[in-house]
């Protein structure tokens, strides 16, 4: 069977504890080279980036290159896609050049349910369209393991422009699966109407003090000109300011999954709190997709 | 002497066939990395693209890669290219480098038979102006020795814009030396003149039931702008459809070098044809490569 | 103590020679993969160049690859850079990655001197701003050793728009360390206002006599519409041409960092002169580059 890395959803929770364990080893081992270097040796992966994501695509060349691997890092922009070519036949050439695995990030909502069945080499989701960014949940996952030894019944706030957002999705799925409980938090044009009892919409301050981490989501105010909230406003009401996290618990964390706006969503003293693990879940990432790209791509054919 | 992979014309047909039989055994070998991955260690190859082909970019990429080298991708755009450095002066920074060996791709016909001369560093080339595109032209040839044994006497119809197609020029070059028959196909303006006995223009219909081989060309009718054809009169005339398809023998096979245009000089449920091998020869083209690759920068220096 | 590499000027005389000394043999045993390719195995490097520079950005990964280490091209236009992350922000996030070391490119003069103390992570100065281009100046330095023997005492004419120049800001500092006497040549406005006892300015052809090399720097002259020179009228008065060669020593070298302007700052004909060491030049800049890699990221953790 072809190992696909999706979505969160298809795998069980024992499935998602193994990578999240494995992560861990990877996040304890990565200076030991001798113990990871040879796990995917003479593999090679190709990442293929509908969208630019600099961030993304070097977590997960990193995580590659880390685990011995090879890769090719193909730029749709350059090259036939613009002729028209459609994804299906770009894919299928690189799984003809005998790629051992293909990451791809596109924004188009189906473009792994479309396509995985036709592919005999993984395909890994780095964030497709609105709805699943699976690899970031699992490194979400990871940083609330590290944090606090388990994952059943953390309380989550989750605060920003979360209609939008593959972020908040596949934590809402992960949420589900472990027993978490989510507060959707922001203006109430950018939630999503959700209708599980896990999931909640919630007043910002309220939660604060209950939650065990905070996850700010990056605004894009240009996207929403209908709001007519300036960055100003928009930090005033829903950013993560000190008011704010004097209002969290001392044992709570702040996250977000970055790139983010200082002074917007987060106050820029906040970024680097002894609370935040904003840059702890960046090395988080690559751990995570070390899990995944040997998941996907170890063991014997 | 410095091994510069320039033309299939200044091959014998002995060294062809070597370099044929090379890349076989890589096609049959690419899963035991034991037996090819230290055939090019600690060679470092540069690709060196002034036209944007990522598909041709990932092929010599992955050859050299399977092969143990590295490879580094110098851009010309973000160079000094841009600022009128010759491309002499380019390929000589490269050369000072170190680089064990530059790929080429360039829109200039003479850019090789310009420069090779001048460089202790082998010049591979990936396609340069209109007339050669010899790595494909290999790939090409494997293709055809794969599915018929021999290459001698094999007929093959060309359908497309022959006359400024670097591919059919390659594939051209080897039909001398190695006997095949080329029939030309497409419309009249876009045929070369020849006059070479194995090679004839020839009606697209009367020659399907007779040739080994269908090698369709990518159509940019951007191009022919005076030949007031759409792409679906094009399609009618001279695109390899379902009805054309059942005209060959059913031993024959469908080829075509890619990037296609579906339901252009192509119809949609014809590329992946139980006859085609249009995806096998993406996979035939790292294998052909690989041989290259070793040929040029292979053995004690 | 983390090794950042950020200016000659904090390096003593003998962390010099000692970096040029560990250049030189590189240059000499650099096809003996066997005593180099282990020496910064399982690290990976991140290249941040924020201005391009193919031909510097391919130098330190032809290094960071001869010496087994693995390399990440990080390219600021296709990520959150163009979104505003701030340059802390986005080198912070590479570090989060487990960068082994970062290469760095910036047009800000201050950026390294604002950032290293922020950073475990070795940052590399691959040019910053317009005083300095430290690891051109290793190369430079160690082009005139290998030719001379010695640094002391000698003599160098710098022509061109050393204003702006970080390679004549780079070789300034070396040249105070290790007694060295410059001579800056060129049009008045393109001299910088300096005030050591070392550093003259000087009529170009008066100096050429005396020296034991002459640098000579690219010209750019739309920076520089007030002078009212164009090319030719440039070259006339400053270019390096064959009459000018004449009048230097038969054992005087010819320098220039590259890339150059055939016919406006040097005469075509005096680029592979056999008195010019231009392409040499660009092969040291691999050993020098590699000594500062080795210094930087080698040894135990």
């Amino acid at each position: 069977m072809i190992k696909h890395f999706v979505s969160l959803a298809s795998f069980s929770v024992s499935d998602i504890q193994s990578l999240i364990d494995r992560a861990q080893y990877f996040s304890l081992h990565i200076s030991q080279p001798d113990k990871i270097q040879h796990l995917l040796k003479n593999k090679i992966i190709v990442n293929a980036f509908y969208e630019p994501s600099t961030r993304t695509r070097c977590s997960f060349e990193m995580a590659a290159k880390r685990l011995g691997a090879e890769v090719i890092n193909f730029v749709p922009e350059n090259s036939s896609v613009k002729k028209g070519e459609t994804i299906y036949d770009t894919l299928k050439t690189l799984e003809s050049l005998g790629a051992d695995g293909i990451v791809l990030r596109h924004s188009d909502d189906n473009v792994f349910s479309d396509l995985y069945e036709k592919f005999n080499t993984p395909l890994l989701n780095a964030g497709a369209g609105k709805y699943e960014h699976p690899s970031q949940g699992l490194l979400d996952l990871l940083t609330l393991k590290q944090e606090f030894g388990k994952l059943e019944g953390l309380k989550i706030a989750v605060c920003g422009d979360i209609k939008h957002s593959r972020v908040a999705g596949s934590l809402m799925v992960a949420a589900e699966k472990f027993g978490m409980e989510i507060y959707l938090c922001g203006p109430e044009a950018m939630l999503p109407n959700v209708s599980k009892p896990f999931i909640k919409k919630a007043n910002f301050e309220e939660v604060l003090p209950i939650v065990d981490a905070v996850m700010m989501l990056r605004i894009q105010l240009e996207r929403h000109a209908s709001l007519e909230l300036d960055a100003k406003a928009y930090h005033t009401q829903f950013g993560l300011t000190s008011e704010r996290v004097n209002k969290m618990r001392k044992d709570a964390i702040i996250m977000h999954p970055g790139p983010f706006n200082r002074g917007v969503e987060i106050a820029d003293e906040i970024v680097e709190h002894k609370q935040s693990r904003i840059f702890k879940q960046m090395g988080n990432g690559v751990f995570a997709r070390m899990a995944i790209l040997e998941w996907a791509l170890g063991g014997s054919k």
